[in-house]
């Protein structure tokens, strides 16, 4: 890796989950990079690190300190709070991820970080994020032609966050699984009609609080819209012990398939797939990477939201833009 | 597809061999873009087809019709002197693919959009373009892990044009081959390190001249710097009717690998295939993608010369930012 000269891309971390945790953690990957600080709703004192924490009411102290603020908090409540607040006094870098809000969401951080120039790139990760760049990529080439997204088999943590805020929940997760004859029926190019409900089922793992009713749980987690209402969605009830012996990994994948037409009849094939043995740490190296776009691009002087369809891919890397034409391209 | 309100976006073709022919038919596959004419060195009234074609020393009286110019020479001649010649008048897009010459192209190029106020996207494709977006994608998100380019099987267009401008060839073709261990190696996630020589074999096919010294042929061939002097080589000399019968399909296709460690030793891959059952066809289809991008990065005052490393994904697409937002994010 290129070392810059300029003294390194100042990263502050709201919130210090597993996305949180993944991002202190990509950050040392990363030689252009310097985490300043973690910002934490809870005591600064009990999050278990090395590195700086701050409690969140502080976060303003560091408007002159910190060049991109990386906010890691989940999407149901988190971000849609979290993002237009922090945006007013920094350029940030967020996960939002409920793909049917994200038009509001957009439209809530453009107007608080354009009205504070600043720069906010929102959705980013790999859905949103990368499979966005692919599904963009594959329609704008081959115009002719299906896309297919697919999920899994992993566990989801925006699906996994909701679940838990649900009232008499103590716990659980939820892993997306494709549906393998689906899958089958795009590999073999038959292009076929596809629901996202009829690509992938979604089976939960529960633990109820004491005394809580499963059936209310049950009934809340497969109506909830956007999230379960359209899938096939099972639901196991487990005990604390049984979640955290086997289900603690945070696996997941997918893949993006563009299926065209060229020509007359020539078929032309683009295939995307991540195979990810930890989500929230592939998420967070994703966001570092943007999180150096969105450094650069805010030197440039741009300000308002914007997301992954906006970014020229060489602000990703620390390359010059030299360097890569020579060597990358 | 959303279709604008505005004018179609005129594009000019400059060459009309097989990567010519596929921009043709592309274009017709997108509702935003209208085929103004085809230039060539060859008398226009040979050129078997429907568009208006003009003789290439005409190019320059269409020099406020033509949005965008997608030169299509072959990269060994054609495009080191096309490309700068015409970025003179028009905004350009090329495939030039020589990689080790890249930096030197693109500075002849940049220097004549620039003084001309011209924008020119070099050296766009699959490789160099899709697989260059992929392998900076891939080691910006993961710095710690190892890339891996493979290509094949398929017959390589710059590599049957560099078999072709030989003294004594009459015609060939030659096929790159992915060497099948290398590939399960990489696929094992073994982090193997591999040359492009120990990842790959060139097989070629040629008909020489009647009279012309195979011998010298195939010394030619298997000496020539960037092409073949690196590789395991091995050159058939076949009759005409033999390559036309066998060998005028042009399958492509090839795969980039991102295999790398995120936290301690969490393994994290990325993996992006290309199937492709005409790659002049495919070339093309992107070719005419970012011919659009850089229709709008000039309309924004862009001059000079890009790659798509320069250009911000959104830009390939005819939807607007909103309805990206809303529906492929």
């Amino acid at each position: 890796m290129i070392t810059s000269n300029h003294n390194p891309i100042k990263i502050g971390i709201v919130g210090y989950g597993n996305l949180g945790k993944g991002v202190e953690l990509a950050i040392r990957q990363n030689a252009d990079m310097e985490l300043v600080a973690i910002f934490t709703r809870r005591n600064p004192q009990d999050i278990n690190t090395s590195a700086k924490t701050v409690h969140i009411d502080q976060i303003t102290d560091y408007k002159d300190i910190i060049d991109v603020m990386i906010i890691c908090g989940g999407s149901s409540t988190d971000l849609p709070e979290q993002v237009p607040y922090i945006a007013q006094w920094f350029n940030t870098v967020d996960s939002f991820d409920t793909h049917a809000k994200i038009p509001e969401f957009f439209e809530t951080v453009n107007k608080a970080a354009k009205d504070h120039h600043k720069l906010s790139l929102i959705s980013t990760g790999w859905d949103p994020g990368l499979f966005s760049m692919l599904r963009l990529l594959g329609e704008s080439i081959l115009p002719q032609g299906e896309t297919y997204t697919f999920w899994g088999k992993g566990l989801s943590q925006g699906h996994s966050d909701a679940i838990r805020r649900i009232s008499g929940v103590k716990g659980g997760v939820q892993y997306t699984i494709p549906i393998e004859s689906a899958l089958e029926r795009v590999r073999q190019g038959e292009n076929p009609v596809l629901t996202t409900a009829e690509k992938h089922e979604r089976i939960c793992y529960v633990v109820a609080e004491d005394g809580a009713n499963t059936a209310t749980i049950e009934h809340a987690i497969k109506t909830m819209p956007n999230y379960f209402a359209e899938y096939n969605t099972t639901v196991h009830f487990i005990s604390e012990e049984e979640l955290k012996a086997n289900h603690s990994a945070m696996p997941h994948g997918g893949k993006v398939f563009r299926s065209g037409i060229t020509g007359t009849d020539t078929k032309q094939n683009i295939e995307f797939g991540l195979t990810l043995e930890s989500n929230p740490e592939f998420t967070s190296s994703v966001l570092v990477a943007f999180s150096r776009a969105v450094y650069k691009l805010a030197q440039q002087g741009q300000i308002g939201a914007i997301t992954a369809y906006d970014i020229p891919l060489g602000a990703l890397s620390p390359k010059s833009a030299e360097e890569l034409r020579k060597n990358l391209l």
